[in-house]
């Protein structure tokens, strides 16, 4: 039998396998593309849980898993919950048609990859694609995740897989040059340099479309905190248009469409901390592909507390960095900082926007300055726009001269905020705080950045946008009994008082102490 | 900072992550345990999508999964599907209590493995403790299977799943012995050795509790067909107490809670096929563990369209077998037999119904004869029942002394089913038929197990149960044209076309041919 007489024969088939039935919308939504059917009536047409099919309304059509019951629809209906009634545009009692689909053929090639095989960028593509199609159950995406982390990918796996995430997704063209992003792998609390870095950047000429996250676990996101000043959420043609501008934007990612296979891909992967290192590449590397970064910095922060402990791990990261940009085209300079204590003074929205604008306006935390002018001094070399060493001068002279300053009002203004009264100490902060002093003189030996976040988000970051945390002090400094060591800033009573409780059970703030322990028989 | 004074302060701070919502029922089984908040409500209280908690009404609690919604509840809602109000007795408007749960102790594990690690059987005791809890999503449970997937599992961790999945089932206590068991590895239609096998060990004096599946992908489980004379779902008490009088039963293992966190797995395991040998050994003993088994015989079917193919991996998986089997103190047998072909006659629920009770009559097809008869015997001379090579003949002298018939039809009795005019004749199959005749003369060369199995279920089976085929011819037989083939039966007349055209778009039957190909420029 010939390929092609066969594959009718097929199809044949399969068209037996399509059902008619009546509509019965549920009226919640499910968190997932499901449709329930009576077990009995699923039992007898040989439809299982678990069985992916297409619903068809009229001209409109989506690709659900089926789900079973034996009580809430009838034989012969279709429950349609939220998010399906409305892709199909259904009222109850509408004429469904149900059709078994043929099996995702993603299915195939992640069985390969589970067999230790390598995947063409074509394949890959297809993963991706059926992705977005939400033609793949969690347990399949995990599978394919799962085998990406134990084999590793090669090269050619991360460029394909890079390729697949940006195609899949919206792209952004602002039609200029030279195009810069930046991307910091995170943990650092306060660590708010993009805020700094875009109207540096911005100002000697070059265009940086900064799209950037909330805080997932932190005290603030780049996203969050910049929401203190102006919205965040711009459609794509909007970004596109305040870039070509005025040089730069400073957006939540999570609003626009670009990289979307990434955040279901993030689903399943953050249960398990499964982060496997290719994709990981590809989920950054697509973020900056999709807006057409020619020029890039990554900052690799090290050191207790953050991802990242070892130098010789960053250094393996920065070069895969390095060696995939380039592929990508993207040319990519990472750099490997310390990541150990929390940049600047603030932790929360508003107190980090704080310390972003005085550094803007000339003054500020000298940790947050001196690392924003490097990295942005990186960039403007990367991208020809300083002589090589020469770009931190650069970028500090255009701070000390007010430009960086005016375009970041600018930036405001282009997304809606409000700069005439606007500077680094007119921006609300809780009303209610409490101090912490030192109870003992001594120096201080260590900020944990994940315990300070803790705090902070007791007291309300990042939903309340002036809760968080002042910091007095710095690793090193030496301090008297009673110095202050924090400010926690709050709205509410109750949530300072939640925020003492949690600062109580932890100890953020370690000083250095010479007996380190003692033993007895 | 001593441990339990540390523990004592995170207990405190947990606390804190308690909230008390009102319930929103939400009258729908969501496939799943989930909750659904308010999206904005949840940012504000850290609760993110995916998060694990603890649902409490009054002394009730529940594990769910959190999702999100912008408009299905309000701010201080939680929204409640059917499974999660069922689980909590709720009605609308309950007071609910709900506390961020720690992060499950299986993701370590589960890391470990996924790292390469082997596991210790407490480890892997609290990952199956875990899952039957709900405690792990869809994505961390196929994370684990596909870590198992790719290294492997060694024989302690085998024993380990297998100790697991018995401890978090249900058990059988028959009190009696020899408690004897088979199971087959599947894909053979017509293969219900299983209802010839019980009543013969049974009148030799022998307990065997057997649990049976339904058809999955074939036309029939064992369940299915004996579900033709008599009820299949017993609740165990009752699978105990007939066991001890009468010595035997054939139920259905979906009914009953032995194994119950295999069918878990299952569920995970199905899309990908994705079936680590070690899994697929503990699934199948567990099953046996847990109804007490002492000896059993494994029937591994290799050839063209069953899961093995080759007799080396057949051999080797007969071998685990037999070393695991030993740890959990069952003595096992394993016979690799010739699946490339039906047994019997029947395809279909009340087609192989026939075929057995035939035999039992001291007819029916030889080949289910001699294969039921010789897999009786291994498991009377395991058990120490017959001397080493009288095992086959004493089975076959319990089918003509008509003791294994009376035995079979008591067990038919004690399930409720009626046997005062059951002969292998009564049963009633599909009042519409179609027969297929040669179309040539020649030897058959091959019939095919899975194309076979799509032309019954077209045609009505398993839900259907006299729904099926006939077979008049099996493999090396010389026909002449017109000679029957096989006649389909069926309910219906729709169906039977159905099943024509299901045949016709496959070739279940094959002529041998002298031309294989022909090529030309």
């Amino acid at each position: 039998m010939v390929q092609s007489e066969y594959k009718q024969k097929k199809e044949r088939i399969l068209k037996l396998h399509r059902l008619q039935l009546k509509a019965k919308a549920l009226d919640v939504m499910a968190g997932g593309m499901v449709v329930l059917l009576n077990a009995q009536f699923a039992h007898q047409n040989d439809i299982f849980t678990g069985y992916r099919v297409i619903v068809r309304h009229g001209r409109k059509e989506t690709i659900v898993m089926v789900d079973l019951t034996n009580d809430m629809v009838k034989s012969g209906e279709a429950g349609l919950f939220y998010e399906v009634a409305k892709a199909l545009g259904v009222a109850k009692k509408a004429d469904i048609e149900l059709e078994l689909t043929s099996r995702p053929k993603s299915i195939e090639y992640i069985k390969a990859k589970l067999d230790g095989q390598a995947l063409q960028p074509a394949q890959i593509e297809t993963i991706i694609s059926e992705v977005m199609e939400n033609r793949l159950s969690e347990g399949e995406m995990a599978a394919f995740m799962t085998s990406c982390y134990i084999h590793g990918m090669d090269d050619n796996e991360v460029v394909g897989l890079t390729d697949a995430i940006v195609k899949t997704g919206d792209t952004l063209k602002i039609g200029k040059s030279p195009i810069l992003d930046k991307h910091c792998i995170g943990g650092v609390a306060g660590n708010r340099t993009t805020m700094v870095m875009v109207p540096i950047v911005a100002a000697a000429g070059c265009y940086m479309p900064k799209t950037s996250s909330r805080a997932i676990t932190s005290a603030a996101g780049t996203a969050d905190a910049m929401e203190t000043l102006c919205e965040v959420t711009l459609p794509i043609h909007e970004m596109e248009r305040q870039v070509r501008a005025i040089g730069g934007c400073i957006v939540w990612g999570g609003a626009v469409n670009l990289a979307a296979a990434d955040d279901k891909l993030i689903k399943v992967r953050n249960p398990l901390s499964l982060d496997p290192k290719g994709v990981l590449l590809s989920s950054i590397l697509a973020k900056k592909k999709s807006v057409g970064a020619q020029y890039c910095v990554i900052d690799i922060p090290i050191g207790r507390g953050v991802k990242l402990t070892d130098t010789a791990a960053a250094r393996d990261l920065a070069k895969n960095f390095i060696t995939i940009g380039k592929r990508l085209g993207i040319k990519i300079e990472a750099l490997i900082t310390n990541g150990e204590d929390p940049i600047g003074n603030g932790i929360g929205p508003a107190l980090e926007c704080r310390d972003a604008l005085a550094v803007l306006e000339g003054n500020g935390p000298t940790d947050l300055r001196d690392k924003s002018v490097m990295m942005a001094g990186t960039l403007l070399e990367l991208a020809g726009k300083a002589k090589k060493g020469e770009g931190a001068a650069i970028a500090a002279r255009l701070i000390e001269s007010g430009k960086a300053l005016s375009k970041f009002k600018q930036i405001v203004e282009w997304q809606g905020g409000e700069t005439r009264n606007l500077n680094s100490h007119s921006i609300p902060i809780g009303s209610h705080h409490y101090r912490v002093s030192a109870e003992r003189s001594g120096r201080i030996s260590h900020l944990d950045n994940k315990m300070l976040s803790r705090v902070a988000r007791a007291a309300g970051a990042p939903a309340i946008k002036g809760a968080g945390i002042y910091l007095h002090c710095e690793k090193g400094d030496l301090i008297k009994i009673g110095n202050p060591i924090m400010d926690i800033y709050s709205e509410s009573e109750t949530k300072l008082d939640m925020a003492i409780e949690v600062l109580r059970g932890y100890e953020p703030v370690e000083m250095e102490k010479v007996l380190l322990d003692s033993l007895k028989e």
